[in-house]
This record gives C-alpha cells, structure tokens and sequence, in this order.
C-alpha cells in the first residue's frame, strides 16, 4: 500500500477537523482508495496549537519551511487563508516539487495563472475542491465528471453569509442590519463581513470557475461586482409579490459576445432550484452540453465539512496525473455593458399626476421597454415605492436611463436595480 | 498521449449519441485528459446501424465477440441493457481483461458482485456512471468525492418517467391512466412502462447505490417495492394541502437496526429541494458524515446527457486505479417492517356517526397515534375521503391496521398508505 505524507500549514477550524477526520476514518479511506495517508508534521504560528496535535499523536512545528522544505512530505496543505504569506509558501513549496492542497480562494483568485503555471512546469498537482463550495464535490464534477461537456452557463449561490442573510431577511421580513448582527451572533458572519457581503468572496470563487470552466483566470478588478448591502426587505417582499427570490449570484454565460461574467443580487423565478437554496447553503446551477442541466448543492463552509473536500483532494493529488484547464479558443470576456436582461427596478417616486409619464419617457429613450409597473402605496404628494420589470435591455442602457432618472425632483435617490436571471 | 482503445456493443440512442460526442469533443477531450480515445470498433445486432458508424469512418460489425476477443481493444462499453445477452459480454469481456462501461442497472442490480469481483480478480475497471442518474456525477461524486465520508442517508429520485407522470398529475390535476399515455405519446414512457411504473428501475438503481455506498448488493426480492400506478390525483390534491409533494423514492438509511431500503412513494415537504424536483429530472440526496447534506441533480436520462457519463468513465476507467467498495463491518439489511416513518392515509368511508371512532380504535390497538384528521367532503350516509397523518410508527403496525380498517363495512378499500420522508 502506498503511503501519502503530508504536512498541514494552518491549525484552524479546517485543520483541526482534517486531522480528526484523518485519524477517525483511517480505515475507510485505505479500504476505499488502497492509500495510507500518513500526516508528517502541522504548523501553525500559535505555538499554543501544539496541544491538539500532541493530543492526536502528531509532530507540531511553528515553522512552516519545516514541511515546504522536508524531503519526507509529499503534499503540502495551506489552510492558513489570506494571501500572505501563504502565496509564499505555495510558491516555494511548488518549487520544491510538493503536490498543494488548498481551500485559499483569494490566493488562487489573485495568483492563480502563476501558481498554475508553476504546477504545470514542476509536473505536481493542485488541488482545490475547498476553495469554492466547501463540501460539494463541484470542481471534481466538473473536471472529471463533465470531462467531455462544454459548460455554457453557471449560476451560483457560492456564500453562505449572503444567502444566511437574505434567506433571513426574507422569512422574517428583516432588514439586512438586523439580520447580520444576528449571524455575526450565531457564527454565519465573521466580525468583518464585508468581504462576503460585498460579494468579493463570491467573485473570487467565481474567478475559479471561470479558470476551471474555460481555462480563463479573469482580472478581478474587471468584473462588475455588487454585494448585498442595499438590498432592503422591500425589494425582498415585492421581488416575492412577483414570484420571484433574490439571491446574491456569481453569473458565467457564454454568450456569441464572449465570456460575461458577473457578481450581483438576482432575481431567481421561485420554481427555480436555485430560488429553494435557504440558510447558508451553497448550491450551484450548470448549464452544460451535452449533459443538459445539473444542480449541485450543499454546505458551503464550516471546518467539518470542508474538511471532507481537503481529504478527497489529498487522494486524488497523490493518485491522478496532474490537470490543467487548458484556455479554449475564442473565448474572451465580453463586457458586461452589453450584456442583455431583464430587470427589477424600484423608484421610491412622488405621488403625483405625470410621474410615470417622465420615467417612463426616459426608459423609452434608451430603449428600455416595460412589462409591468406596480405602484405599492397610494399616498397624495407623498413619496411611494414604484416597482417595475423591463423586458429585456442592455446593462448599459439601464445603468444611464436609472442615472437620468435619479435626476429627476420626482425620484428620491439612489433607485434600486436588480438583473432578472431566466434560468 | 496514450490512446485508449475502445468498443461498443450496441448502438442505440445513447451509443450513437457517444460516438457522435466523441467525435465532437475530441479536442476538448485529449486536452482535458491527456488521453485519445479510439473508438476500434462498433456492433449491434441490426445491420442496417452500418450506416451510422460509416458516416462516422467507424468499423461495423455485427458480432460482439469481434469486439470482446479483440486484442487491440481495452474497453468495452456494453450498451445494449436488459440482463441477457448483456451478462455473458460482460462476462466474457472481463475474462479477456478488458476494462468495462456500462448504463445497464438492471444486470448490475443482479449480477454486480459476480460481476465486480471478477473485475478485481483481473484488476481491471467498471465503470457505472451511466447505470444511476444519467447524466449527473453521482457515482464519482460519492467514490471520489466523499472517498473520506460516511452516508447515512440516501434519498432519490432515480427514475425520470415516474417523476415525469407525478410531476404532471399535480400541475393539472390529472389522473395516472391519462398522464402515462401523453408520457408515452411524448416518448417520456416506454411503450410497456411496467419497470418504470412499478418502481424496479428505481430498485435497480438502489442496489447499484447500496454497493457504492455501504458495499452490500441487496437481495431485490427482499426490497420493499412500490411503484406508483395507485396514486391518485385526489392524494397529490390533499397532500398538496398539507404542504408536501409525493414522489417516487428510493430510500436507504443507516440505522441502530441495520441498514433499511426501499422504494415507494412518500411524501416530502414542498420546502425541500427533493419536491421541487420537476419534469423528467433525476435528483439524489445524501446526509453524510462530516460533508453534511448534498443534493445532487440533472438529467436521469436521454442519449446525448448520458453520453457525458459513458465519456467520462471511459476516461476514469483508463486512468484509475480500479475501484471497489468494500462491505463495511457492521452493516446488514434490517427489516422494513421494523422501519419507523410518519404515515399519510386516506380511507374512503361512509359519513355517518361513529366512523371515525371505529377507525381509531383499530389504529389505537397497535399503537399507532393520529397527528391530523380531515375528513374532505360532508355527504351524509355517502362514502367520502378521509385523509389522517400518523405520528410514528412502524410500518408493520400501519399494514397490520389498515388491513383490519379495511375490513370495516363502512369503509370502501384499499386505503392508501403512503409513508412522510421527514427530511
């Protein structure tokens, strides 16, 4: 039986639980993949951590080069997140021919062409389930499982915070203040949430997929990305007047354009899969060829499940000839100004005679044709929500048309605008 | 790049629809995989498919042994379903060590361990991707994705024609007779829909996951099988009331007393993502251990997603060191009878005084305790539905009472028992 030995840079939630794992599934894992995984040495910087590696029999350093640079190790495991340092100890563990295991999506988001490309010249491989989706086995899925699909179009729920907070905010009639004090309470949101709730975190997963699904690692700075702050229970409550839910989406669609990609709230029809996706679970939702569409969902984040991924990735790391997306012909990112939706758009307008004429006379005059309008209140003189679904238009035209109208001394500013996703 | 060599025995939908993708996608394939795949020959029993496989630039042939004592061929993907002739390529192919793919569920749920151990006896792959859900990544999902979990529960929708029937009766109200011929008439149906109805696909497909999962080929004929040809549309109408959807599901659970399987119909809450699970779309849910609960999703079934399958195990089967779950210690089969679920039952009876005391008397006397009772319709001394949900209880308590209620003169049988799925 071959022996996988592997060093774990990073003691958090996610090490500790790998290791665990590790010890109390020993046996099934060699019964099901005839390899031992045999764990060297863990690192982390909090010498205080050495207790639970002594309590599970293992060697503890507060040295990371202790296992980049042991002859003895196999596989690296980063599991320290952020970008420094562990960009550096990637880097130099690649360079000494370790296989890397890593739930890192910001690191692979912003260097992922180089790590990569290291990888490929060093002929190791890497291996990243965790990085997007905790527990689901999507990355495997697609690079094995879809081996001979074209992928035309993804939409994800890829953060577990945003869519703990919407789902909340969308059963009980919150606001989104409210809601994230009480995930900060219960542990769905960290102390400083705005890398979720901004959707940076989402787009870095995005990034992957994109790298995994058409070989294109994307300039993040070039992808509209829009979070979830100015969502308000309204837009929740109208958005489910019309049968719709809204969920924070990381969008990927092969259009005749190019490649759009983009990181937004979205209205999602309620027959949809997607829309049904509560609390903080991940769920992503393919459309591929010739396989049709599959949905994958599942537990986005939490150290015991991710752990599950790391695990899987150890095996295959060790065990399968290392895989690199290769870019595909004329794919290029197209600009997500041209990109064609429908949108939900809510004015908060004054009650008056001639209103609906100026807006709509603006809309008219960037082409932006209606399909329905709902005014929510009646309140003479007053300031009222009015809700409208366009047909289909371009994001630019909308953009311009909403930025005349918040002009307007009719409009309270800023005027909400949500694409509609008709998966 | 090595060139796997391959063969395929019966050129159907799906075949067809293989050859064409590997046609296709042969670019995408080798740069993904670092492998070329030579189809070497073709055969199927009708001799007007020459055709076909000459537009291709493929070699015909109608004798399958061209194809399974052909030394130049590594694969053999058998794809002409039902157990014989099925059985004796596959098990001549293996003797010759070649490696198998192959869609057909109903010869694996028979003869799998024969099968699989002869395949680990000649150290050669089976690849089964194609044999439960089509064209979802299930089976690579679990083996590999969750090569470091334990399954404790399995819920599926494996059967996309029952679903389909299901799906329709409670979009229109429609009845089983009526919906089964449009399903026919659209080709969603077989024209003898008998395997598809009465549950036995859905069997077949519960044994393949039992081996995957708990490493245990179940005896079928000591599987509780029932399909869905006496539900109603008057049953889809009521459990629609209390909020649930009926489908057609295969079930394991992993519990103190064993391992429990089963195929029946059941009630799911309408906010699970399992009822949301529409048209003729396969879905599998899992509760794990540490990977939490997954949903799986997408085509169960058609030529070309099912292609994506055959494709992709013909890479893995390649690649891959051969696979096969082992029994896992302290797992057997338990009794159904000893099962213990939440029961919906809707009696017919005359509406008259007494009724119902009658009733819950027999149902009191094996301990079984009401949770709801509606009765449907008020007519005076006519017979009318009643529809009652059970707290639990163990199945065998519920047949034994329903069989004692239906022996009631004010009652009109066969009642209906349909068991709640509390996921």
């Amino acid at each position: 039986m071959k022996t996988v030995k592997i060093g774990i840079i990073g003691l958090g939630t996610v090490g500790e639980a790998v290791l665990k794992m590790l010890l109390r599934y020993r046996n099934l894992i060699q019964k099901r993949s005839s390899l031992k995984i045999e764990v060297v040495k863990v690192c982390d910087k909090d010498k205080n951590k050495r207790g639970i590696t002594e309590r599970l029999g293992v060697s503890f350093s507060e040295d990371p080069f202790s296992i980049i640079d042991n002859p003895h190790i196999d596989v690296v495991v980063e599991l320290i997140g952020g970008i420094r340092p562990a960009y550096d100890y990637v880097i130099f563990a690649l360079r000494k021919k370790k296989h890397i295991v890593t739930a890192n999506k910001a690191l692979l988001a912003q260097y992922g062409a180089e790590i990569f490309s290291l990888a490929e010249k060093k002929k190791v491989n890497i291996g990243f389930e965790a990085s997007v989706c905790g527990a689901i086995p999507l990355l495997r899925s697609i690079k094995e499982g879809l081996i001979g699909c074209e992928i035309k179009k993804i939409y994800g729920i890829l953060n577990g915070t945003t869519n703990y907070i919407l789902y909340r905010m969308s059963e009980d009639s919150l606001e989104f203040r409210e809601v994230l004090k009480e995930a900060q309470k219960k542990g769905f949101a960290e102390k400083d949430p705005s890398l979720d709730i901004k959707g940076v975190d989402t787009l870095h997963k995005l990034c992957i997929l994109s790298y995994l699904c058409f070989g294109i690692w994307p300039d993040q700075s070039k992808i509209y990305t829009q979070g979830i702050q100015n969502i308000s229970s309204l837009d929740i409550l109208y958005a489910g007047e019309l049968f719709y839910s809204i969920k924070l989406m990381a969008m990927a669609r092969r259009e005749k354009e190019g490649l759009f990609l983009r990181v937004s709230p979205a209205l999602i029809r309620k027959t949809h899969p997607l829309s049904q996706v509560g609390s903080s679970f991940n769920a992503v939702w393919l459309d591929t060829y010739p396989a049709g569409e599959l949905l994958f969902y599942g537990r986005g984040a939490g150290g015991f499940p991710t752990s599950s991924a790391i695990i899987s990735d150890l095996i295959n790391v060790a065990e399968a000839p290392p895989f690199f997306p290769k870019e595909q012909k004329n794919i290029k990112l197209a600009k997500i100004e041209n990109l064609k939706s429908r949108y939900y758009i809510r004015f908060i307008a004054q009650d008056r005679p001639g209103v609906l004429a100026k807006i709509s006379k603006i809309l008219a005059s960037f082409r932006i044709s209606i399909a329905s309008v709902t005014q929510k209140e009646r309140r003479k003189g007053k300031f009222v929500p009015i809700v409208m679904l366009t047909h289909e238009a371009e994001e630019k035209d909308l953009r311009k048309a909403v930025a005349g109208i918040d002009k307007l001394d009719i409009i309270r500013p800023p005027t909400q605008l949500i694409p509609i996703e008709d998966i």
